[in-house]
């Protein structure tokens, strides 16, 4: 007895020291995934702001862009947090934080659709008339269907991003902006340049913010491989087909192959995600040179940033990739197709709101909110 | 006797293999704490970097102030480790680093005040004049105060720089700066909108850097919102007041958010971290339009950047909102007045035997530093 | 009999309980180090994209050189790593990536030698030709011989870069560069000062990529203390001995610290890394105001970029600094001349072959490439 009873003693004492190092263990891992996460979430809105100096080309429009994508922004972002926390019952950790930034990312890529086409003002409304809509097509992707691998935002984020402003601006149906010249000068280029190399290294931590920690190596490969496929491809059809180097189609279609990578960023092997990325940025480079003038006479309204041929048809080959790549089945199609309509029709809402306001007075041009005086001083030209 | 030897054996075995599992698990968590703080504290040494393109907007003056950003960052962090390790007996590790760079930044921040006030080599012994006083002012926080809450450094970083800096100026008495136009370009307030977004995106691994890891994600998501309520509040009070959105004082205001919340990133709930934001970029707005030029005025001398803007209103906001969110004791107040004093006096110390030295022959001007030949062939207009 | 089952049973549980725990503990550590790898490996493509930006100077050729850089790391990047696992066998995880990043920033160094030099497009053939040329030294430096100090790349990166870049220039003769005018404007210095800071921030994550986690802070120290003693000097420097401050001299010569510490960041303590920056710094600078001139002269052929003024004396300095601070050997002499003999080597072989090609028709002019309306429209001067 007397032996039993040290015996038990002995190992209740052992179990007090195990436990404890067996609970460390797991809790260091779960609070160290979610502070890798914080780099990464930051990372995301690193490149939000991004996404605003991928826009900054217009010589005479370039804070604008920048205060556009503040705007919006500081709207969206605790929208969301209210959304998924008041009425879904979700956690506020840094997952919530990192889908929020998702959602507003979405939005400052969507804006581009329609820049000038609105009063600054306005971007507060349409931030937030945006936010409901990504979250009913983020319950559609996610609740309403079963199975669709869209980790890294393909669909989610860049398809919806291109038709929801497509769904803005066939509503304002504001034609006086297409006649606006978009003139550019040596160092707005350049600040297109800086972004979109910034945005090449950051990306992999957009693509694996959410993916459990294994995933995230084997990711980043993918990705870095899909971006130099599609820069390589960007070059040399530019090259064929137009015999020189348009930056503004370069800098953007290179991006592409991680536009495409999102939906197989940890499905895809690393040959697979380099032909993904090829075949993203052939097609973004593509609908730049001929879809994109094609759109325009068709539809007699001007996507400023060009959008649709980074993130809409990009987009589109992403989400389907799946589909080559392992098979995917016809909730992968039909999360195409249903975030094209969803988009599109509250993109339409959206623009029927916003046109009951008055659109800008001076459209691409600083000078619709900044002093006319320090514009005036401003120009080196 | 046979089996109480062989139990002890066999729990001696075991207690061998459970030991290093705990110790490691221990290891491991503060080890990656540390490699976590790397990276935050990187984060603050690109937001140092970014304070000086904050104030890249002078059309002539853009190389001086980053040549001066790397003059007194290369004699403050030596210097502030040597007095922490040597006087004062600290470890040099991670904490270490991230506290020299605190001291660093700060003087970055104060260096706005008086810029083109002083010549370039002058920044030198600036720089070594500060380190004491600024640890002088961190002792009395830290050591000789008891229970002061400031983890994200409102007042142990954003006041202490806009009233040491105000020492500096009253006691220089250089009214020659006043008069300098402080002409920009369209790209010189370009690169603020970038360091102003960037500062927004890195300003949570600032304010969290000393935090534990467990109080980080709350910490990203107070000081988001404190951004973002004051952006939302800055565009509003602007275009209300002025019609106009100066974008000289938008990129700053904005950033008081952050600057707010720095004393109750730990402590606030995210409601209350957007109403401080908000009060943040109210009180950074209002002083801006109104309280700068009145300053000017009664003092006869010229805040260059107008840092009492941005880091000294907004710095006791934050520094007393801890006595309101939480009913902090008097030490706060203590922290606040004293932090005023102890900046104000040694600043005018400092000014005192900056006064000894020349002023520059041509300030607010790159040709003081930089070759004229240079300067002419480089200017655009 | 029972009371021994009893005891074994209950060990065996308790042994099921400790052994995950110590299994976990050991994995986490191992994934986070990887997790933190995946950050300094970003960072170091940061870097390697501001490289790119370091080098904008030159008015008329900002996007070529962005271009280029974008097109080398692409086809570099994955080559390294089909060589790594298809050629030598090893797997395919962060260190490749790591690895290969290494490869490919060493490539972007080294084009800044040729910048001009060569069409855009055959930079492609220039960046396949250096992979086993890198390859190679790599073998040599890490296989072949033994006890290299070199954790931080000061032979391994920045020689090679230098002397394989040398090599090709040598065998290209291409005098025509020499003499296009380098005109600069405002703006695309302030690029370059951004570039240059943002690199000092960035350094320690690439000195210490491949670092075991216990390094890296010291390492951190280490780097940032050889930045500011160059920083420091070379002010001084420039002061006493010019007069006047060259903004592309000062931006470039502060990074020689960050160099010149690569291979002696994990065994040199703080004040020896402060003098091997300080060291570095004066190399530097002395190189780019008396040997530059004069190595163009004797050799009749123009390093575009200075790249053996900051890359190729600091290199040397680095590489030979353990053979001071701790006695290394015969091999640490030998690692200096080999690579400098490999890299001349392969250079001039990789420009023999590229002098079967055209020239550029327009050297260092965006023209070349990019569409001349554009250019035209772009131009504020």
């Amino acid at each position: 007895m007397f032996k039993r009873s040290i015996l038990t003693t002995l190992l209740v004492c052992l179990a007090l020291v195990v436990q404890p190092a067996a609970a460390h263990a797991a809790e260091v891992n779960e609070q160290t995934t979610h502070l890798f996460q914080y780099h990464r979430g930051q990372d995301v809105l690193f490149m939000l702001m991004l996404v605003a100096f991928l826009m900054l080309f217009i010589r005479r429009y370039e804070w604008g862009v920048a205060l556009a994508t503040l705007l919006v922004l500081s709207v969206s972002w605790p929208l969301y947090l209210i959304g998924h926390t008041q009425l879904l019952g979700q956690e506020l950790n840094i997952e919530a934080i990192i889908l929020a930034l998702f959602a507003s990312i979405t939005l400052v890529i969507a804006i581009g659709v329609f820049l000038g086409h609105i009063s600054t003002i306005h971007y507060i409304l349409a931030g937030a008339l945006f936010v409901p809509a990504y979250m009913v097509n983020e319950w559609f992707l996610f609740e309403f269907l079963e199975g669709v691998f869209d980790s890294g935002g393909s669909i989610l984020v860049h398809m919806f991003a291109a038709y929801w402003g497509w769904g803005v601006i066939l509503a304002l149906r504001n034609r006086r902006v297409n006649d606006q010249p978009m003139k550019t000068s040596v160092h707005s280029v350049s600040f297109v340049w800086l972004a979109s190399m910034l945005l090449f290294v950051l990306w992999p931590s957009f693509v694996t913010a959410l993916l459990p920690p294994e995933e995230i190596i084997p990711g980043m490969i993918n990705t870095y491989l899909a971006l130099m496929a599609a820069t390589l491809v960007t070059y040399v059809l530019l090259y064929v087909l137009k015999r020189t180097i348009d930056p503004l189609i370069f800098t953007y279609a290179i991006l592409a192959g991680g536009v495409a990578i999102g939906a197989t960023v940890d499905i895809a092997n690393p040959w697979q995600a380099w032909l993904i990325g090829l075949v993203g940025g052939i097609a973004s480079t593509l609908s730049f040179i001929y879809i994109n003038d094609w759109l325009c006479r068709k539809t007699g309204v001007l996507d400023t940033m060009g959008v649709q041929n980074l993130h809409g048809i990009p987009g589109i080959v992403g989400g389907l990739a799946p589909i080559i790549i392992i098979g995917a089945g016809w909730s992968q199609l039909g999360a195409v197709v249903g975030t094209f309509i969803i988009a599109l029709a509250t993109g339409l809402v959206t623009g029927f709101i916003l046109r009951l306001f008055k659109p800008p007075a001076v459209m691409l041009d600083d000078s619709e909110s900044f002093p006319t005086d320090t514009m005036r001083a401003t120009d080196p030209a």
